[in-house]
């Protein structure tokens, strides 16, 4: 167990293919439903519409590494660490959401930025 | 490997038991020192001097699960997810920082929240 992550539930988002996902969340995108698995619904309690979360994610079919690259086009090279791509030693994706509605076990959010189907690891609180 | 997370480094705090650490990060608290693993440096590139980072790490000490819980003394009672306490399904604990200095292969940064010793798993750019 120890270092491994558990999935806490799954996000449906618009995208089918990694080509049509945007390169980062933005206020102002497509709905987007956050489904919590029954065991965690419990978690839930007490998050409000209105409120901002942090979502983290796992982009399971990035490849795992860490070096210097352009990323989608830009002109200069950068490490990983300064940049937002997939690529990284843990493929772990975050974006903070405004809560639009909470359906039971779901929450739904606008403009997350990965695949229909990224499994959930954990929803915090936002802290400006 | 798959949903395993790898360490890429270590960060040092002058928090020795948790019963010193702040209960969250603040902008004007004490030196840290967030260390990459020789084989990670690469992706250190292109970051810079009062950027923000947000960095992840992983909070080992932590019980692992979802629930309702009053945390730190509140009054009202709330869902894990509702919460930044350690005890979640995946004991990965976020903050938000700004560089103040870079050398060789340690960022220097103020006001992280988490035990000396604390394994480092991501870092990203901060985006608003």
């Amino acid at each position: 167990m120890e270092n491994k992550i558990i999935f806490i539930g799954e996000i449906e988002t618009p995208y089918k293919t990694i080509e049509q996902c945007p390169r980062n969340v933005s206020a102002d995108g497509p709905e987007c439903r956050i489904k919590i698995y029954e065991e965690f619904k419990d978690g839930l309690f007490g998050l409000k519409k209105s409120q901002k979360i942090l979502v983290m994610y796992w982009l399971n079919l990035s490849e795992r590494s860490a070096g210097i690259s352009s990323a989608y086009g830009d002109t200069q090279p950068l490490g990983t660490f300064a940049l937002r791509t997939p690529v990284r030693p843990n493929p772990i994706g975050v974006g903070v959401v405004q809560i639009e509605d909470i359906q039971d076990n779901v929450i739904i959010v606008k403009g997350l930025d990965c695949l229909s189907g990224t499994k959930l690891i954990d929803i915090k609180p936002h802290i400006d």
